[in-house]
């Protein structure tokens, strides 16, 4: 079984997300029985950065996309924690500012993209421009119509610059939404987290649900796929985004880059360097 | 024993850092004697940074500086990898790009500060303009002597805005420095961070040490006061780092914000939401 393949959106492919079960959670019966696995992932996630970050050619690009309370943060804060911060980035989109909003939709997001060598998370993503945007009419049909164009016009020249890019879709069931809300609710610590807008945007849930699967559908390309992740259980959607990532880098074939000095060379100076020191000290 | 206390550098006090024991390790007799020392300090680091993060108002600022093999990527490696990657960023200062050089050294650095909230590690920083720009007479003493002052000035306006800066020296023997040179050579996967400029830089040991006792001597504030930390052991190194983060940070006081909204209306807005759907549902 392979998550690249089983939740990947194939290009132009129709999607209807009521086709896809969020709360599908593998062959493993819980997360207890998953442990080995997941700490499998967390060693092969912190190796395989630590070659894309030595070899200093290409760069990882994540996009999470959910809808609230979905576990965008959830995974930022579990997945992401294998990797080494050195190398390793998060970018969080929030309501664009007013310098940002004077510019093209993508000029904010062109400023945050990975450097080489470097893994960067975007928590949220200029998806939210065909998303929010699209729901709350915030600009209007003509504009945001052009954009999966532009993004894919966008993600296709980063990925040829050597930037692999994977998008992920956080799939929770509006069920497991109001859950999470009563959850919130409940836990003093995370009280300030919560929003009138938690259940004005809940009102809007299937008008999201379409602009998904358009940009789902539009937006999902050879170089740039999109996933589905079932993200009911926190564990699994934990489960499936690092078992998506360990696949996609192993592929890329990483390798540490060749010493750029003669290691003989090297060698022979330690040792004297041992040497000379020893007789200084005498 | 607060080590806080006991590694801190007083305000202009003379630093001699042969007196500093690079060795020392604290009560605990090895690394698995502190390792639940150990596990509760990444706990710590990780519910204060969420609180941190969730309170919006203050953030700190991690300078790292050593001698090369000090372990200043190692404490990034293992200390920071406690804290959320959503909060927590490190901001690495190698050789300057030529348009870095057409500014004065803090330009580079300002654009790297925290935004509230947030955890900036320094992996180097505007030490090194005291420090290898010295060493190597880069720029004429008359500039880099009025420097102490310009980064005191700097960190003041810091500190005065509200970032909390804790500055830590690794500090580790030469021997140990020699051992760890020895360690790259025989593990073929860190060749490739081998350079020549090694064991040139290692000659300029004592012009090093004593351009960091002057930095630590003139840059040691109250608002931004330097750490020596005894860095021959890993482990210990670790520890040392971690403590003196816990024991500010706790003394910060923060506290997550309460909640914007009416907790009790949202209430009433959940439990009407589910006896709505459950309408529908029949």
């Amino acid at each position: 079984m392979s998550y690249s393949k089983d939740f990947r959106i194939g290009p132009d492919a129709k999607v209807r997300l009521k086709d896809f079960d969020p709360g599908f959670a593998g062959k493993h019966e819980d997360k207890k029985a998953a442990l080995e696995r997941i700490e499998h992932l967390r060693q092969r996630m912190d190796d395989l950065q630590d070659e894309l970050y030595a070899e200093h050619k290409r760069s990882l690009l994540i996009c999470l996309q959910a809808l609230d309370a979905g576990g965008k943060d959830g995974v930022v804060r579990h997945v992401f924690r294998s990797m080494n911060p050195e190398g390793c980035r998060v970018a969080s989109f929030k309501e664009p500012s007013k310098e940002e909003l004077d510019h093209d939709f993508l000029w904010r997001i062109e400023h945050q993209t990975p450097r080489r060598g470097e893994v960067v998370i975007f928590n949220r993503s200029h998806y939210e421009d065909v998303l929010i945007v699209r729901v709350h009419e915030l600009v209007p049909k003509k504009v945001w119509s052009k954009r999966y164009e532009q993004i894919n016009d966008f993600e296709r020249r980063l990925a040829s610059n050597g930037t692999q890019i994977l998008k992920f879709f956080l799939h929770i069931s509006k069920e497991e939404q109001l859950q999470r809300f009563k959850q919130r609710l409940d836990d003093p610590s995370r009280q300030w987290k919560i929003s009138e807008a938690d259940y004005t945007e809940r009102e809007c849930w299937s008008d999201y649900i379409r602009a998904y699967e358009d940009a789902l559908r539009k937006c999902s390309t050879a170089d740039a796929p999109w996933f589905v992740i079932p993200a009911n259980h926190k564990w699994f959607r934990d489960l499936a985004v690092s078992e998506i990532i360990v696949e996609t880098m192993e592929k890329l074939g990483i390798s540490r880059p060749e010493p750029t000095v003669d290691i003989a060379e090297i060698r022979r100076k330690y040792h004297q360097t041992v040497k000379e020191e020893a007789v200084k000290k005498r």
